[in-house]
């Protein structure tokens, strides 16, 4: 009984991009914690290591050697799961057992020289460099491919598997689920509210506030209403854009600035290099380029494991694997917690 | 080019239930993994702690004593995320920001009463036990729930906080998204093959053989054609069967029987307790048990997350998050393996 309020009582909320539903605990952050914890990453990640096959002039598994490099630096994954060349499989032989051909290209991109950086602690100028790299490969591995996916996993937590600062990035021969699911949901709202569904969604933010992480002339940065993970973000430009590459100069700066205040409050929401897991999607590439994708906005996933601490995660498990997703704060507060941390990294902080 | 080899070809296999897809790249699962171990789970756990809040006769959270059971026991899950009465959340303002109400109740259930067992060391007669303690939650929260929820989380790295021999039963006054999906693909398929589905698919298996871990007179278990976890595994009736509580008294034994052999291998695998969140689907209840849910076949799914040892697991991270699931294996690898693997369990060997 009593009047329904968000942080107190539970409730579902739609996902108007996904098409499904989350749940709304958030009285259930009371409950003690006596499960695993996670091991903090290590402070100690030397600068320049050769055996670390991301480094300046490293030997990778391949044998090749890495140039010197002073920026970013694209390379082809020596362990892709995707290549360019695979056969086709045969036709199926009952419906209950369909495969189809997947073919396409995996890259590697380190994002400094350094291996004892992350995006938070490079310069502005360093992450621009970044997002016109990111807008490259776009352009480039979308001439042909329908479906390229940027992506960052950030963390040992996340599976990464090395600390040095770097992305994926993996073009498909396919739409892969989630772009599938995209593309539905968004073609359904622009034809019956005649407005692209995250253009309309990034207005309404701006105007009600509480779901603001942080915001520029360009850009802003929401705990999405629908949002799973308990410190999940979504990074929406102001204007109707479709992909990467068709971000202008001025919107490509306010980009690397909002990207750092995002990643700087992450680091210090915990007082920790934040794990996650983020990636760019927008309008399908290859053949799509002749297509109307009007319905497309381009935006930012930030999936973020942590919960409680640097050591307690949110564990995605039983009920969330084989019913739904379920939270244990309100949107809300995710939000006016990360809004409220400083601007400056814990680690530049004057002592 | 050559002939399509799906050991050695990338290519996506299409799950009928979900309606999407996964990527196989069986042979990724030649990369070296320097990232994350876990640590496998502790093997001196006592057999009754009077601190463990599972424990017969142990204080709970609130303060109440559980009694000294000696077989299955079940009570209210003190940090539950579903309550009976949470008040019903306002009329939404907008399309892009629906809430929904969301009642239900959580319970927890002991499946025995010492801390140092889990189901796959378990006799059949408590095996047995369980799944009657299950079918008669299933009958009494059904008759007036729309969908209960059966799963247990098991192992730290599924996020169980107790080591107890434990599942948790949510249930709830709406279809989560994962019963809204399979409620819709196996209506389809029903309608256009005029046979359920899954009824199909465990007569197909059966007669192919290649995914096959266990089977009985009454059931199978397979690794799904379209399995994206590494082993996971789907436990198929051979009859049509709606719901848990429609078990007959022999096919709770053959239950018991099929779910002790599944249980055994996974945990000879890598010769430790093996984790995993696995759960059960069938027809829906409350209001639902008045209308023909013939299409839905009871099953239950497990998803274990280890992928080569019993520290490396799968991450199903940025790719599958953003884009796509993606396996290193194929399900006819996996299930060989398991296949092959012994029926008596590792701790109960002959020295
Ligand atoms: O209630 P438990 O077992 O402490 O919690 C566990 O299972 C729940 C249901 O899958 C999840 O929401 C939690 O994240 C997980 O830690
Ligand atoms: O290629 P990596 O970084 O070693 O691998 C990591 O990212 C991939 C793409 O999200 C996942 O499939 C792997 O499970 C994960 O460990």
């Amino acid at each position: 009984g009593g009047s329904f309020r968000a942080s107190e009582h539970q409730h579902a909320r739609y996902n108007p991009l996904r098409d499904d539903w989350v749940l709304v605990s958030a009285h259930r952050m009371k409950r003690p914690w006596q499960g695993q914890l996670e091991k903090p990453p290590p402070e100690d990640v030397p600068r320049w290591d050769p055996n670390n096959p991301l480094c300046p002039g490293a030997t990778r598994a391949n044998g090749e050697v890495n140039p010197k490099y002073e920026g970013t630096f694209v390379f082809p994954n020596d362990f892709p799961a995707l290549q360019p060349d695979a056969p086709e499989p045969g036709d199926s032989d009952h419906p209950l057992f369909r495969a189809a051909a997947a073919r396409g290209v995996c890259k590697v991109m380190c994002f400094h020289p350094w291996s004892d950086l992350t995006l938070p602690l490079m310069s502005l100028p360093e992450i621009r460099a970044v997002i016109d790299a990111w807008a490259e490969l776009m352009a480039e591995l979308g001439a042909s491919y329908p479906w390229v996916q940027i992506f960052e996993n950030k963390g040992a937590m996340m599976g990464c598997s090395n600390p040095h600062p770097h992305c994926q990035v993996w073009a498909s021969s396919f739409l892969p689920n989630e772009a599938c699911l995209e593309d539905r949901t968004q073609r359904q709202h622009l034809s019956q509210h005649g407005v692209p569904m995250l253009l309309e969604y990034a207005e309404q933010e701006a105007r009600r506030k509480e779901r603001l992480v942080v915001e520029n002339a360009d850009w802003l940065v929401v705990v999405p209403y629908w949002a799973t993970w308990p410190y999940q973000t979504l990074l929406l430009p102001r204007r109707h854009v479709c992909r990467l590459q068709d971000l202008r100069d001025g919107e490509r700066d306010s980009l690397a600035s909002i990207m750092q205040r995002l990643l700087i409050k992450y680091d210090n929401l915990f007082e920790v290099s934040f794990p996650y897991s983020m990636g760019w999607h927008g309008a399908p590439t290859g053949p799509y380029l002749e297509e109307d994708c009007g319905h497309w906005q381009l935006h930012a996933h930030y999936y973020p494991p942590l919960l409680r601490s640097a050591t307690i995660r949110k564990f995605m498990v039983g009920y969330e694997m084989l019913a739904q997703a379920q939270r244990d704060l309100t949107p809300e507060q995710a939000a006016e917690r990360l809004r409220n941390l400083p601007d400056v990294h814990y680690k530049q902080r004057a002592k």
